[in-house]
């Protein structure tokens, strides 16, 4: 094989030219070989594994730098660049990252999540070299579904201004993660229609200069076309019209489905599913069934429709009641400002890492406005993702910091749908509901579900005495299972189950704090600005009851396991029965 | 006068054509007049008073719907709208606020400070019109400043996608506060130049239909052209060449001076300046100070470069050193982070307020690449802006929601100049610095200025007994003062400087906590997510030490006076002192 002896961008450089479509063609066989196994970003890899062999056999990594947006298309990246043993060899399968990781190479230059980035990232690049007089070429690679995003279409303009070297690379594979949003997608159709040639480019409306590649998958175009930019001296966008997914009969079909795969069958293309229940696919029909009735239910998404099981077919049937814009996070929360303003019900999901990208916007258009939207965050938990770029463990401590949202965390299923329910139909604030995450739990037969949430008031499940334990959403089963153990070492304790993980029920807590010795907070956030310091801030003063707090120190997180981070941060129901009889004792 | 009959938008449509040029003229005037005694945003108006009849004369407001972005443009809409009283009569000036308000009219559907979210926001109107069977028209407004920033551009496509009634008024007048920045304006001069003709158009590549009226003072033209677009079945955007500050010469030739003013004398035009010491200015001259000696030094503003003295004259002789990228957070943020990994030493500055727009941008582009950049955030205080959209008393908790970055408060000029430099010169992590408001105070002559903070310690600044008060940036004068007050009740009081905004410096803490009954923080922002949580969390199981937390509560504050939201959260040195004095003795 020739891949295995490419230890960095010199054997790139030093094949003969006729050997890169065997590279391309071995590169592609790893990917799905290890695809599936493993899992993880797919269809994106596959339609820019000859522009990745032709910027490094062109360019000078890392002299030059190439920075990539979202960073989940540079699995060949990785391959020339010191790291193709975690894609040949099952052993080594997750020695790298999902995305470009400095710590793992000195050709990645940022660790990189979230997408629209590269461009702004990389400007801060070139101004860098320009300040140093440098003359190295800077690349910034970016998808078309990274383009709606507010951080890349900026950027663009930016770039526009600039007038040294800079070189974007645009990937346009016609696909975000599902379709692409937006005005600017009918015209890059009639872009590469036109060879590039169309009028409505809105590259050289943002000042920049640009050229076509017809064929982003052919290496000699390729080659030529980044012969020609290299060392230019202004700023360039390079088109490149490739195939999502190219080279694998299943993920050209259907490249959402294969955008991220799960472990597969190589030669069905059939994906390994999840047979059980999930919080997604029950949310999907339970928001699908409210339409029929609610003519006013507007529901949002931003690129991530998986989150609430908006699948194709249930899209189409939504009809004017579901709308995608695409990477927009930024719009997605003024548009539903907008709508509750013109009094429709809009329900925004994505997940809870990138809805920190309208921060400002809730803040601003949502709730100084105090419009009745309804925000559905997922995976923000030790259970979502456990990544660094997609754990999301700031959320609570995020809301609380922007007056006017009410934060609602449910345990269950029943309560997610009871807080949906009740938070549509309200129309008097606007509601952030982080969705439960990991296998679906149900409501214990005999739970009377709440269905109005308009008084914060928390929910005393037990009532015991000189402990009390206040818990809140997915770690409300540890607090559960913590007053059975403490019952086994002779305390009965009170159990309260948050709900709110905003303000504060002083009514409930004063009632704690005259009859209990130790309150426990348990939560599934950072502490610092989650509900345990501001439970502890409001009982500064009462010397006759402890505040115990317990979450996860402020500090990023990556590639954990959840069961590990609980450990150590001392959240199972052992080490917290344990630190309650320590501070009981004490 | 034709203006003081005009009740609501009936009244201009009744008016006989051949006066509108006559109530143009007397809306100028007034916005003059009420300028030139009561200051305000300034230049913005004046440019758009002949659309704004226009657009009352055609459309049926409030049926039909204008949003405004910014809304800072809207004071001659206010007066066609039932306001014209408070821009008539000066014992009424204060009877409106600076942006739409729905609370003073149904006119208005926004309270909006922040710029780029007309088109989002009306979008949000259109769909629940949409869902709603409606036939209305939904009317954006959006300055040239606005268009890049990334929420209007990620409405722009959004919109492109829309297919039913949709009008943004697009009021090119060729400013935003201080230049337009990016390379889409060299462009919308092409298109201004060639009448609209030109073919490099970003709202033709975001898929819009597209009209251009070369006159955009004219009314005649304004009303033809709306007139055509009314009812129109798709959307559109109408670009309008108008001039910012038009019919004033002053502000014609100085329109940066001129986009907000303070009072001013009408005939000379000169405003009413403020003489004394700033930390703006101070700052400026200190950047360009550095800029000679460290030429990795770059200091990127987001169209406020006045928020660190960064004047016409600076910014030129700064040459490559400074960067406006124009309202652009988000790229500002990913920027500074490219900057800081290709080595140079960067320092983006803005308000508060509007470094919100680049939390994800902070969190995920800077902080978990550990990028040492240093943002410098103006106005997050109490004695910052005073009203909703400007006041930022989140800062605070926003930061400490996000791991990684260091938050530093000063609370004098010479302490803000040692974090600053400190800063730039250190090379491990992103450093977030909150600017002092107020007039500026001097560190005290024999205070010793800390140099380094790589180290979180906090500084004792008096050791006492029984009690200590933590203070932090603008408020450790009212530590000082109520130090004052407890030594006069018989107290000798600890004072502690925190310095350090983030995280805790535990050793102090534990060991103020040992000899110390009571421990009193006091923070200029919302006590939840505070400091003064973390310290009563950190002490939560320590029953020998209360900690008082003081604080403003989670809520939105709009145009009120620092002495009253002071007093109100008993943050003076007497309700300190006093409620102190209640805890010790409970």
């Amino acid at each position: 094989m020739v891949i295995e002896n490419i230890q960095g961008p010199q054997d790139v450089k030093d094949l003969p030219q006729e050997t890169l479509p065997t590279l391309a063609q071995e590169i592609r066989s790893a990917l799905l070989t290890r695809g599936s196994v493993h899992g993880g970003h797919f269809g994106p890899n596959f339609g820019f594994v000859e522009a990745t062999i032709a910027l490094h056999r062109i360019f000078n990594s890392p002299v030059d730098k190439i920075v990539y947006d979202v960073s989940h298309q540079t699995y060949p990246h990785k391959m020339l660049t010191g790291r193709v043993q975690a894609y040949l060899d099952p052993d080594h399968y997750d020695d790298v990252s999902g995305y470009t990781n400095p710590k793992e190479s000195e050709h990645d230059f940022f660790e990189v999540g979230h997408t629209s980035t590269a461009i702004s990232l990389a400007l801060g690049l070139a101004k860098a070299r320009d300040l140093a007089g440098g003359k190295e070429n800077i690349i910034a690679v970016v998808g078309d579904g990274s383009l709606s995003g507010g951080e890349a279409l900026e950027g663009l303009n930016v770039a526009g201004e600039l007038t040294s070297n800079f070189i974007i690379i645009f990937n346009d594979n016609q696909m975000s993660i599902a379709e692409n949003h937006g005005g600017m997608y009918d015209e890059f159709t009639r872009l590469r229609q036109s060879h590039g040639t169309d009028g409505h480019n809105i590259f050289r409306a943002m000042g920049l200069d640009y050229i076509y590649v017809e064929d982003g998958n052919s290496i000699d175009s390729l080659l030529e076309i980044f012969e020609t930019v290299r060392d230019i001296d202004h700023p360039i966008v390079v088109h490149l019209n490739t195939k999502k997914g190219k080279g694998y009969g299943p993920a050209e079909a259907d490249p959402e489905h294969w955008h991220w795969a799960s472990p597969f069958n190589v030669v069905t293309g059939e994906q390994r599913s999840y047979s059980g229940e999930s919080y997604s696919a029950l949310m999907g029909d339970h928001l699908e069934k409210i339409a029929q009735f609610d003519k006013k239910l507007l529901v949002v998404c931003t690129a991530v429709p998986g989150v609430i099981g908006m699948n194709p077919e249930r899209r189409r049937r939504m009809g004017l009641q579901y709308l995608d814009v695409g990477i927009a996070e930024e719009t997605a929360a003024a548009l539903i400002s907008g709508a509750a303003t013109g009094g429709a019900h809009p329900v925004w999901a994505s997940s809870a890492t990138f809805i920190q990208r309208a921060y400002d916007q809730m803040f601003q258009d949502i709730s100084i406005n105090g419009s009745a939207v309804t925000i559905l965050a997922a995976n923000g938990s030790v259970f979502g993702g456990n990544d660094v770029t997609h754990c999301d463990l700031s959320s609570i401590a995020m809301v609380s910091s922007i007056p006017g949202i009410k934060h609602l965390v449910p345990s269950n299923l029943e309560e997610y749908f009871a807080m949906v329910d009740w938070s549509i139909k309200q129309d008097a604030e606007p509601v952030y509901i982080t969705v439960p995450a990991g296998p679906v739990v149900h409501a214990p037969k005999d739970q009377q579900i709440r269905t109005d949430y308009s008084q914060l008031s928390w929910e005393l499940v037990h009532e015991g005495s000189q402990v009390a334990l206040i818990a809140v959403g997915d770690f409300f089963g540890i607090g559960q299972k913590t007053v059975e153990k403490l019952a086994a070492a002779g305390i009965d304790a009170t159990l309260v189950k948050l709900l709110f993980a905003s303000g504060l029920d002083t009514a409930t807590l004063n009632a704690l704090a005259q009859t209990h010795d130790v309150i426990l907070t348990i939560e599934d956030g950072i502490v610092d600005g989650g509900f345990g310091q501001r439970v502890a801030g409001y009982l500064g003063t009462n010397s006759s009851t402890k505040v115990l707090v317990r979450g996860f120190e402020r500090a990023f997180y990556d590639r954990f396991k959840a069961s590990d981070l609980l450990e150590e941060a001392r959240i199972t129901p052992d080490k917290l029965t344990e630190d309650v009889l320590a501070v009981l004792n004490n």
